[in-house]
């Protein structure tokens, strides 16, 4: 039997394009003579839908479109991911299904039984776990057909107490077919491809696995499709971040055994693939909101510069303008680095100094302000002052204005709210300065494109005579471990301390990141690279008082 | 036996705070001769507490405080609410619970059986629901001891196979307590009452219901506390928007049959109650940041007007600084009608003409803007420059910015990102335009309060010559009404249509809607007045194309 992995990218709520592209990939994989094709998880609709979820009128789109996609199920089958209403009176009122088209028609529907319902999942919010599973049966075959998490209990996951592939073995099964979303983040790909391997030598069968690839806002899914054999080893392992359409021999993969395991994706490399990641994480968020030019302001330093780079990939360096805007307290290293980025790039770049106008700002607060200290009001002026400029050329030539900021500044609350904080989309949100470094590094691999000088000066705002980061905050490297303690592995005080943080440090730093979240939750959504970004998948109270 | 229902305000994280509020209470009730005294769910650590939750510190400070509480209960027992640890090695990590605290001891724990999962609730996300149920005793009585939506299953609530009290009813109970974090929207307080009456009434007991009252950022809880006889009959009723502690002999709530209920909270009047949800909403908004101060744009308008309004009922007038900053397009009426509000108020009140500011950016923007039509870039400069002085002075002094933004905009996205739509609270954001006008009235209802010219002067955003908000969108009345179908109704564009209004009329505003997701991404939280606010409750995807 020959099986098509099809790795698409799909846009929520697009039916046309979706079913369009879907379509395609039948017909592809037709000429290819494949007699099955599997699609990712709610490919029918993208993943995730949020609560659009939640209209009738939506959930007919999607039957809809499966009804049209089962259409061209002529001379082969396919699977597809769509909700499916819950006719029971009981329950949420949807399934997570995977529809088996064939023969023109609906064949089999599998229904999810694990929902994750954590991080950026909400699974549960719309879908009811499902109870009962079947095997599918197609040309002779039994497929055990599961749907993502539906793997991820193997009898040792304390949030499931059902294990559906349990019960599909019991019914006699020859392969398995895994249709999933999963999301990247720097450190879950070789946990992802273990756990999957783990399944395949559990249950002592060939195991299909396609993921959906592409970013949906903040989340980027990774693609990095695999066919494994009945041993756990890889036979065979799609690209990851691009789409791709493979089609496998089922018998090949039987016989695969004890062989040695296909080239793999480079799952551990975390600095180039969260290179990859963002880049695909800005270049389909324009290309589905159906933009193609991006500005941002050019400081001189290191994230402005990174974020400039990654975009230049993304959407080619002549749709990324850089408008450098020095003021009063801007070093003339800052703009001439600012400037040799641009030129190493080939970024278009404009140049507004911003002094005159936060001036008439300062002289029409006089009457208020007069006799009072410079202090954070003036030094935001000079931050907000340089947003009205990146928003005045965005509105007018039709920009997307990225946010530079870093995972960092971002937890501690370094920065001026509806000032360096804007942006339509932020890519550095969730790598950690000390990250942005490596990927500045990473960029220079081949040639210098961010200036040395941009990498190896202090770290400075340049809002105030003098400043530096390190006037106000610990060092990056110290900042970031603890920051990765509290918010990757949500360690508490008396857990720091006892790894040696201090209490003062650490006071300081859980103090800062808790009376941030007003900030945060202005801000736009993150590239999430991480097993825990800012955002969506992570919710805290602003009215609260914790370790404050 | 005398109970106390302890309705209190509660802090999120601040365990001093809440420990010290319940010990308050215990004291109080015992004063006054009540045998137990009952406090809210999840009083302990305050609710939502959101990913706090998923930190063992944070648990282990809520186990401390219920100790703490304990040692309180001599001569007296008390309900709190608080999480406790799943010790089961299967399902999420954590039970709802709460605890009857007797001879200063935890003597008894119930555990939630249902947990919400839809709109403004994920306790999914955090706890494992109960599946077995055990009546409390307590001085010779059998007490059905239940936890908010743990009543909201009358057998015929879809969401939910078990039903608790079924349980508790078979084991023999005298009386119920159901203990409650059930947020206000204008139109919930009658079906809560409502279920709450169907429960006595089926369960044939006296049901004693304790929530919390206060604002916990976006979300606002009413309190109205209540109790039923077992014939449904509502025979107290605690305060609506307020604290309040009232001791009840559960002799005379049996005695209380056939009697004339109570007098009742007004549940149905929407726009006194919208009032003083807001109220309370900014005040605890403010109380609990510990700041004293707002802040706010006066531009003649209504939203503004009535943000204002509100904002001195909370805050106190005195408190509440009103920034005039005609431009341009600004009218005479604009300047004359916030300064007569402001005058009418008692607030303080700046004048800051920003036409020179919004001339220096277009100025310094002529090198590329030149030769090109006036138009939303223009217009965005003025909303943004008086954005800059707004927040300058916020910095400065400390206030707080309160955002005028109401529901209708909003919805359509009339308002600029990073000028109109800063603020640290939005106040408005869950009320629609033609609502803003009922409170208007409402806010004059003993004297002009609210200039007369502001109420009846056709609604401009005065960022361009002789604008109206009439030229880029429908009549409110209408608008308002689609919205209302759309967002609270979950009507789609079909459903809408068979209505009876046009295709064009609905396309173009769920286009708006749907396109306009990325600036509401990007706002305050917003104070939920509504059974859909914007905000936590509604999830959208904004790279998405649906009705686009």
């Amino acid at each position: 039997m020959r099986i098509a992995l099809a790795q698409y990218n799909y846009h929520i709520g697009n039916f046309d394009y979706n079913v369009q592209k879907i379509i395609e990939g039948i017909e592809k994989a037709k000429a290819q003579q494949a007699e099955l094709v599997v699609f990712a998880e709610l490919s029918v609709c993208g993943y995730p839908s949020g609560d659009f979820l939640e209209f009738n009128d939506y959930i007919q789109k999607c039957h809809k479109a499966v009804e049209q996609i089962a259409r061209h199920c002529n001379g082969i089958a396919a699977i597809v991911g769509a909700p499916v209403r819950n006719t029971q009176p009981k329950g949420k009122p949807l399934f997570n299904a995977a529809f088996l088209l064939e023969n023109q028609q609906i064949a089999q529907v599998c229904l999810k039984g694990l929902l994750p319902n954590y991080d950026i999942f909400d699974e549960y919010r719309y879908f009811e776990p499902a109870s009962t599973f079947h095997v599918v049966e197609f040309k002779g075959k039994r497929i055990a057909l599961t749907i993502c998490e539906d793997l991820w209990n193997l009898n040792d996951n304390p949030l499931y107490v059902q294990n559906p592939m349990d019960e599909l073995e019991k019914q006699g099964a020859d392969f398995m077919i895994n249709i999933a979303a999963s999301p990247f983040s720097w450190d879950h790909g070789s946990e992802r491809r273990s756990i999957l391997s783990q399944n395949a030598r559990k249950y002592k069968m060939p195991l299909f696995y396609v993921n959906q690839v592409g970013a949906q806002t903040e989340l980027i899914f990774d693609g990095s499709s695999m066919v494994f054999n009945d041993q756990g080893e890889v036979v065979h392992e799609l690209k990851r971040f691009e789409e791709e359409l493979l089609v496998v021999h089922l018998g090949e993969v039987i016989q695969s055994r004890g062989s040695q395991s296909a080239p793999h994706n480079d799952l551990d490399n975390k600095i180039p693939n969260i290179y990859r990641a963002l880049v695909l994480g800005i270049k389909d968020y324009f290309g589905k909101m159906g933009f193609s030019k991006a500005i941002l302001g050019l400081s001189g330093g290191i994230d402005s510069a990174v974020t400039m780079a990654l975009a230049a990939e993304a959407l080619g360096a002549e749709n990324v303008l850089g408008v450098l805007m020095p003021g009063q307290f801007s070093s003339d290293h800052s703009v001439a680095d600012a400037l040799a980025l641009a030129r190493n790039l080939g970024c278009p770049h404009y140049t507004i100094p911003i002094g005159q106008t936060a001036l008439t700002f300062e002289e029409n607060l006089h009457p208020w302000f007069k006799g009072l200290p410079f202090n954070v009001a003036e030094e935001n002026i000079q931050a907000r002052t340089r947003a009205v400029y990146l928003m005045a050329l965005s509105n007018k030539f039709g920009h997307v204005l990225l946010n530079t900021s870093n995972k960092s500044e971002a937890a501690v609350g370094y920065g001026t709210l509806y000032g360096d904080m804007c942006g339509g989309l932020s890519v550095l949100g969730d790598v950690y300065k000390t990250d942005v470094f490596q990927l500045a590094r990473y960029i220079n691999r081949s040639r210098e494109i961010i200036p040395e000088n941009t990498i190896v000066k202090p770290p400075s705002a340049e809002l105030r005579p003098d400043q530096k980061d390190s006037d106000s905050l610990p060092e990056y490297d110290i900042l970031d471990e603890v920051l990765f303690q509290y918010i990757e592995k949500r360690k508490g005080p008396d857990e720091l301390i006892s790894m040696g943080f201090s209490k003062n440090l650490t006071d300081r730093i859980l103090k800062l990141v808790n009376t941030s979240e007003y900030k945060r939750y202005q801000t736009a959504p993150i590239l999430r690279v991480s097993a825990k970004a800012f955002g969506m998948g992570r919710k805290m109270p602003i009215v609260a008082k914790y370790l404050g």
